[in-house]
């Protein structure tokens, strides 16, 4: 029985699954399910999953990229199949790398192992892939389909695509309004938008995340220490970076308290820092060196920069004014919204984006209540 | 007056040089010499040095990249520059960046100061940048060399583009050998082959290294730190990497003890270390998931992990058997060689090279004395 705990029995044996469309779709949703479970913790290598099938429809091996990147699903999914891979179709969330270390290429171990079909969700972007893992595998005789639940398998491992493909990170902006679309009192710091529930959501999703981000007004006013609170999640530690152009983040805050055992990242003007940046790096943070444009954050830069240090996918928590120039700027892909049920009155601080108030150019893929709070993704479309 | 230290005497009217090429170098000398002064402190960018040079051969303007990685040299020159800048050349010692974010690509910044010529040492292998700033620069009408002194430029800024080229760490293999040809004695932990000029030496080019790398034997024969201990250097943190396939580094070990300061990677097969992996990490250690083929660890998938890490030098400080892993997969760039004035005898362990037995496919390009050591700088021919 496979130990990655999806049941072994035939996926396409459930309601009639009339068309190969289907059950291929079918299979490729638990491959990404599966993969879903070690994102945040395969380092710089895609959260990619994997499903051997046999001939019959059994589920015969399951792998996903182990801790730490390596080795990659397939690897783990075709030792756990051994001889039952031959024949098997195999189901890949990413297309299997193909070029030469010392290990052989997940293409190669997959003819290796006689594998008969590969049916592939998303391409990898990186060049020296692209197409190359298709190639070699045809070329071996074995037949591939591609771009089953394509989109799906990219949002997963979106911040790896965005950081090799773009090479720059893939931003989600995190927002939590309240029924008026405020999000907090002015001068009273951190404030109850959004119950338990949702908390312990974000600090599911933090998990799941490279980098969490933050703009210095917020870090002054709340004081966040921006890790991951949950029983079971505590080492799952994405860097924490602040916006903060003077450098102002105080070497009393709680970031920087902790900076020891979670990265903390500083983007900041070194001009206008000066010896508070050397402060700040004496402390532990890593000084990252942004410009202004136009009396705001160079954010593509600092994207770019980021990306550059293999962080791929960063989740923005605030506050308005780094969410602003990140709209303006086009550099938000994903926002995920939490929208509290009580009203906040006046005088408060309006959110730059509400449900009803959405940019242009995003479209709705979740909606479900958390609690008494409502949870909305929406995406951009490319 | 260049606030960069460089005397702002005309470089060519030293000894008479009578034909422009040699003009030409002797600034892009000075250039790169200029770019060394951050080499280790511009986190992913690379380490670039740019002079502008008026029409009458005065040096006008200075910069380098700033810690942090931004601003780019270009910009900083510019700056220093001013109205100077107009008809004047610049020096570069890579070419200037091309694609715009928020503020604009160098390329442009040297054609908005009305730069009359640009004169770069190596190309930017970045695919989005590649021969692109030289295109838009002479689009403009700006005469462009390239090429001068390109392998110099490139030996500065090796780990930037091997990180961005062939998307792996830069490896320089650093040794320590007796005269005998000996790195230590058996169950002696750290044996002092070399001298305090040697030691002080190793530590400044620690400074300069993105990465700093030993095998699990030298960990835990030599208990090392792998810090820059020297004054001034004290904030340059390179990060620690252990290839420690069954995570046998200790708790306590100094470099684990040390982790909250300065980062520390252990390369680790999760099959073979399992919960001692999970302990490294829970004591601050990022834990990068390596396989094992042949018996080795599987050291170009490591480097290769590094780099997307946004590591693109790293120093190899021992022992033996990482040594000749490297070497055996061909994958050393450079060799720094001190070799000690006294003879160990036996039993000692034997060096996988000495100046005598040095592989093949390297050249000697620097010999110079540390006191009573030697220092031998081999780079391997492409």
């Amino acid at each position: 029985m496979p130990k990655n705990g999806v049941a072994p029995r035939p996926l396409g044996a459930g309601p009639r699954a009339t068309d190969v469309g289907e059950i291929e779709s079918r299979f490729m949703a638990a491959a990404i399910r599966l993969s879903r479970r070690n994102l945040g913790r395969t380092g710089t290598n895609p959260a990619v999953g994997t499903l051997i099938v046999s001939p019959k429809g059994r589920i015969v091996g399951t792998g996903v990229t182990a801790h730490g990147g390596r080795p990659h699903a397939e690897t783990v999914a075709l030792a756990e199949a051994g001889e039952a891979a031959r024949g098997a179709t195999a189901y890949v969330t990413l297309e299997p790398c193909a070029h030469h270390g010392r290990t052989p290429p997940c293409a190669q171990a997959l003819i290796d192992a006689g594998i008969a079909r590969v049916v592939c969700a998303a391409s990898d972007p990186d060049g020296r892939v692209a197409g190359k893992g298709f190639a070699m595998l045809e070329a071996a005789g074995i037949a591939v389909t591609t771009g089953v639940l394509a989109g799906e398998a990219a949002g997963v491992m979106a911040g790896y695509l965005s950081r090799t493909f773009r090479r720059r990170c893939h931003v989600t902006l995190k927002m939590a309004v309240s029924a008026d679309g405020m999000i907090g009192r002015p001068g009273e710091g951190q404030f109850p938008i959004t119950g338990s529930i949702a908390r312990g959501h974000v600090h599911a999703l933090r998990a799941q995340t490279d980098a969490i981000g933050v703009g210095i007004g917020t870090a002054l006013a709340d004081d966040p220490q921006l890790t991951c609170r949950l029983p079971g999640l505590e080492q799952r530690f994405p860097a924490r970076i602040v916006f903060d152009g003077a450098g102002r983040l105080p070497l009393g805050a709680k970031l920087v308290k902790t900076a020891p055992a979670v990265p903390l990242l500083v983007a900041t003007v070194l001009e206008e820092a000066g010896a508070r940046a050397a402060a700040l790096r004496a402390n532990g943070a890593v000084i990252i060196g942004a410009e202004r444009a136009g009396g705001r954050l160079a954010l593509p830069e600092l994207l770019e920069d980021l990306a550059a240090r293999g962080l791929g996918s960063l989740m923005v928590e605030g506050g308005a004014e780094v969410a602003q120039s990140l709209l303006a700027d086009g550099l938000v892909d994903r926002i995920w919204l939490y929208t509290g049920p009580h009203r906040l009155g006046t005088p408060a601080i309006r959110s730059p984006l509400t449900s009803e108030t959405m940019p242009e150019g995003f479209r709705l893929t979740d909606r479900r209540m958390l609690g008494p709070d409502r949870f909305e993704e929406w995406v951009r479309d490319n």
